[in-house]
């Protein structure tokens, strides 16, 4: 059955040989064991559990027209309003198995891949370009529920206005073109889940302005000359109580050199086509489909916070409170715009000429551009409320030792004792404060781009003229 | 016809003696030609007379179930979601004409009864309650169209939260029960349009504690003893050049005085009964309809914003810098999050017993609550992105004069020469600097009360324990 | 006596025939009695007076080296730090009478001056620049106690990046240069005061960029084809009890045109030489001097907003409320950093080799940067606290009508009667709300330039090296 | 010689057989020997050794009166200006050897006691107060050099205004009078540094409500029954490459369980008395002396900050855009102000009867409460300055590995290599990301107390009257 089961993926990927460096070693043994990525694939496995569910089977899959097998419902490309009520959901009960903290649980990166293939038409009849090949991939991604990560950024050496007119040294670009397929050498930016994938998508960053630097592929990870480099790992081997988030969901950043790769043509999507680079994410469905799925996950992951905030309030008995009450309700009033823009952003969608239904992509634009200031502030206002709980996090071994007993009398809530109390604060503390936390926050910051940059694309793409023509009438009114 | 024209709307304005106080005198003359209201009327006659647009009529006016009568569709009852839609339809057409910028339209004071007539099952059977009399009063309105004003609040004398415990003596209050009707002494605030409409309908405040502050009724403007005091006049009797705003939309604000007023029983609603009197807007449907209509409102005056800053961007030829588009994108992002609000409470919508189509309120409490601070920030754009041009406002005289070509040239815009680049400005600067626009500011800040307060009724209604659920079960996984 | 009286000022002015343009005409007779003029030439006046005021004429004049003559102490160049405590002092002292309302009383064109006179170093020996007449001219201002307004800003046709690839049609520059002097046409921004002063001190904008625009003069406000067009008047001959501050303090701003303006050449400081022209700001003493007189009245001007809500909260009895005081001390703190920066500018204060005391740039801009963000809040949370009370405005004669004895009823506060607590509101809404209120506002958003410019200079001049320098260090630290 | 160096420091210590729980296990061994508390104790070593520094310990230490030794400036009690420059000058000495990363360094804790020896008046006549003893205390610690924690803050068990109506049944209380001394039971938080001080001060909260809460006393950190219960460790066993901070500045916050610790006379300096204990914080010169150490510590961290942001923007070459120069000013204006204020209020500083120089509270409450938000938004600059750079931080033996010269090179900076570039984001994200630097940004938003509750203590100490005269008379100008 082509939507797969936790046990597979981790045997699957536990048998790779992809090279992964950490702390200055070579990964050895199978990454599914290694302390700082178990974790996480250990969450992944769960969620691949889900699609067998039987209980919510239903959402979480759907019936290949062509093949007639179960496929993760986040593979499938949209043709009703309903689908994407069905690809939500599907999304959503992901997010909240893992509380909206994995920004690339396989949901994302199997959108990205279904927009890729709803896109076809883009790189239809341009040089360099192979629109069958990409289509036939995304089916068997499909059919075999491959995993993925993906990396489309250049190394930030110099981000001036006026870089591109110096050489650039360190993004990865085509350096031959040979029979077998292109070679690549140079760095991209940041594969979320390197080395716990099947395979890595490779994109051009948007804006190239060199042929060597326009291209799309994929590749398996184990792939000779690819490797991963991880940032340090946010976990370090303690228990669900300790922490809570990030002994579960730590899904490791990588830098990843191409190390004269060779990737073969039959996955070899566009090469040396800068304007088909470029094209493919303003005019393809890239935009609007995933942006699509992280709202829908943002969401979850702000529920998770409002819960959490919820909690404190009332273990430390301070809901009276007209400033408390207040900081609640932001998160609240948060949550609910980004409830109604998804929403609407379903409600408005248009079908294309391929009967394909795309999502506004302005109210989503919205939505993104708005989290990346509303999580941070959210992060800001557990903070506020927890105060010094936030700091009276004590190890669960204390609460073990001769100890507890004391332990959970003097740092008792009005509703629970010390352990659970701690618990809570715990939680708190790893959502918003760990090593752990402060990466989701930078990462929910630059989710889809530069706070900078996202709103100028909303600037660019919005229709400007309604409100123009209702001015200029009102500025003619006579009295 | 009910839905009445405008000219019937002046006709019967112009015929009554209400008792209108402006700048120590009283008001002589029929006040739809004196100069401080002339022009709000001839735009509430304009609206009037929209119900009888042939392009657009079947928007404006519903058809009555009980009498056949083409009514104002803000008269309506929803009974569906498409009511609710052409409710919408309807409030955002009138809208559209004035610019959203009168608060008091009679589409507003229509949803009010409206929700009154909605609400009458909170009133059934508690002492001293008359829904019967409502229900026939609001029948009454509907059908001739009668105009409105009303005034809940009371005076701001003591604002402490142990005002209560003194002595009440400048809040309007039931003096009398005598067997011709209740007599009213006293003051409430503040009484928009005050002067220009058929009825002033008034409502205790919520939170009464007295059983004399207890009480709803309505009332002919022009009863005797009833005075209403004008706040200082903003409009100058200047040209729509001039003043393109506040020439045509100052519906001024009044204090009301009750100076010993016979509300005669067929117009008591209810008296001394604090229960009911507090649960009628709390349990009654008064909240999610006029926050419907609300909401629809500040869409179009936040598109017509978005409309001049769009302009100001482009004669003074600023859209290439960043920050501009940063400005320019923050009203985007509040205007569509308004209008997903919206449309979320409007498909979250819900039918009560007696089939009476209710939005949700909640979605509707966080748009309201949002733009209190948004329209601040708005109107804070506008200025930022105007800078010195919100000054250079010349009169439209200057034009005429000998040196109009001279300010043609010098006053010149990117797109347009100086006397349409001053009517522009003029138009930014009445809608965020004149005395009106501020005022307009200040309205929209405290609309539908204090934003402190509104945010803790926002605390108080939602349900908060899904979300404290989802976290508890966040704290449980194990890894 | 040199310090001239409020009547010699009136004299003078009223004596004059400057061609000043309001509402499409010339004003005729004296404008000393027009009222659109009156109130602040009045205040003027007074100002003036205060410098023969006993009890502060030591504070407010200081006796000229040269001439032994005593004269404004804001024509003062500074030569220690207690010269720049009087200064300071001398200011304020203004600022108090007029509220700090008055952003071109005479101290800010003094100090303007006497930075320029203290800046003759800069032009020495450079092309078409004439040191020894600015000096020569600063004196016989000083003696004289002229009066003036200044115009520096090109009109606002185009502020795109690229616009000075285009021909510049607007800006006022040099089209002939005779043997009797310099010949100007165009226009420029925005002399406010223009026509209530004997002279106007024109120059380049910062960064001219042709010979024709590089300049700088004085010429008598009566010279021949000079035209003051003013904006229009928010001042309506209203009371000081109706219009507290707009019946007094109104400047009023005017586009200055240059209709072929003769400059003789003994009021030709510079002409034709860019550099000298830009240098003229960036190196000599104008920013310094000119932003310790703004700060010094800014300081007052939030005294009198904190003053202003200080008595709302007392006189609407919300002291108790946790938000009511965080608001309160925001203007505090707002207003105890722009007094501290302003000290420290005066403590790090240099001595240049002409004996001349300079006080810190850096502090002053970061002082006034903050004002320009600060000021607006300001008038938010005044907004914010007067609440309905802003709106409730009768008019005065309401007050003595046969309504009176009732209005000081049911309008009274905790503290005082309905017309003291009108007055109060009134005081408030003048401040932040009215026509002049919100122009107000607006000016101090761009005082001393687009924040975004003033932060970008802050950026430029300060030196990031020390900071560097630290991290550097810490960065080797070994454990 | 009384001011100890880092060696004799560390040999006191590591003497002591203080009750230290981490992680469920009693700390055993010198503690100076910990890998969770080496660092901080080599780091505070150093700034003892300073002390006697060739070219620094005239600023670092001052002669004592009394006995003529050598004593840490810290211990000083101003009695003139100068002495309050001097005071500063060590404090931010030491702040830059350690970042301003060490909330409790020596410095804080001395010039508590500092403060408290000054306050003694307030104690002189109260019932079980024992001022001498008070006085004789601070002459040991300050000959010896002791080195201090505190504890002030009650559990958090629940934060109601109501909570006083209930018994408390965690916070430390006295339990008996016995002839030995006071013994006490029950917890207080949060002793930061405990364990690796020679002496605990312990006082009632502010706000005490019951007589056994009402006490103050110090005692050696070793008393049998007193029990130090740490959080989770910041400090991973990382090199200074990889943790540049949490390395050298993880001071450790712990709970402080008082299981009938018996505290001897002699070092109780008041108990069972309630007006006295709150008294002595808000009579006593504890908050301006505090509040000058603190703010003179934030500062030097403001600095850092700074630089950090400073060498990103050179690092990726973003200098040029105007939102980055925006940020960075964002924080120079907060740098400056801050500076301003701490000057201001030496400059303002007052002489008791007892000759004691007391500087000016207003101005450095205003100061700290300020940085509560400040602090937290400029760690949010540095992220979004910092971007993608913030994540990518592979570990210091990936440089030294065979992949160390690709990194070198895809890593590169503008003006430095990968491994130098990496160097300077590692520090960046241990400022601002790491457990470390989360809880810095934690200290800072509570420092001093809860921010609204700060806001709340400058409300009541400000005097307001001069404000509403100045707008008293402003409402009575004719004119």
């Amino acid at each position: 059955m082509p939507a797969i089961t936790g046990e597979e993926y981790k045997k699957r990927i536990g048998a790779m040989k992809s090279e992964v460096w950490l702390d200055g070693k070579m990964v050895e043994g199978p990454i599914t064991e290694h302390p700082a990525f178990r974790g996480a694939i250990q969450t992944q496995a769960e969620l691949y559990d889900l699609q067998h569910d039987q209980k919510i089977s239903e959402t979480m899959t759907f019936s290949c027209e062509k093949t007639g097998n179960k496929i993760g419902a986040s593979f499938m490309i949209p043709k009703s309003t309903a689908d994407l009520g069905k690809r939500r959901s599907m999304i959503q009960e992901w997010a909240r198995h893992s509380g909206g903290l994995m920004g690339r649980s396989p949901d994302y990166m199997n959108t990205v891949l279904a927009s890729f293939a709803a896109s076809v038409d883009v790189l239809e009849g341009e040089e360099n370009c192979y629109p069958d090949r990409l289509l036939k991939f995304y089916e068997s991604a499909r059919e075999k529920d491959w995993s993925f990560t993906h990396t489309f950024i250049n190394p930030q050496s110099n981000r001036s206005k006026l870089a591109f007119l110096e050489e650039d040294v360190t993004n990865a670009r085509i350096i031959k073109r040979l029979e077998q397929g292109l070679v690549i050498k140079g760095a991209k930016l940041l594969a979320t889940q390197g080395g716990m994938t099947d395979e890595i998508l490779v994109f051009s960053a948007p804006g190239a302005q060199e042929r060597c630097h326009a291209y799309g592929f994929s590749i398996p990870c184990d792939t000779p000359g690819l490797k991963f480099v991880c940032r340090q790992s946010f976990t370090h081997n303690e228990s669900s109580y300790n922490a809570p988030l990030s002994s579960r969901y730590e899904e490791m950043d990588t830098v990843v050199i191409f190390d004269e790769v060779l990737v073969p043509w039959d996955r070899v999507f566009l090469h040396d086509n800068i304007k088909a680079a470029n094209q493919f994410y303003t005019q393809g469905k890239f935009v609007p489909f995933t942006l699509h799925q992280i709202v829908s996950r943002q969401i979850i992951k702000t529920e998770l916070l409002l819960g959490i905030a919820n909690h404190i309030v009332e273990t430390i008995n301070i809901s009276e409170y007209q400033h408390v009450q207040s900081k609640v309700v932001e998160i609240i009033k948060g949550l609910e715009s980004m409830k109604a823009l998804l929403h609407y952003a379903e409600s408005n969608a248009v079908k294309d000429e391929a009967g394909i239904v795309i999502p506004s992509r302005k109210s989503l634009y919205v939505a993104v551009n708005q989290f990346q200031e509303l999580y941070p502030r959210f992060t800001e206002i557990i903070q506020l409320l927890g105060a010094s709980g936030m700091m009276t996090i004590p190890h669960e071994a204390d609460f073990k030792s001769s100890l507890g007993k004391q332990l959970d009398h003097f740092l008792q809530g009005v509703d629970r004792k010390g352990e659970e109390r701690v618990r809570l604060f715990r939680l708190a503390w790893d959502m918003t404060m760990s090593s752990f936390g402060s990466r989701q926050t930078l990462y929910e910051r630059f989710f889809f781009g530069d706070p900078v940059r996202l709103s100028q694309a909303i600037y660019q793409i919005y229709d400007h003229q309604p409100s123009m023509h209702f001015a200029a009438k009102m500025m003619k009114k006579k009295s």
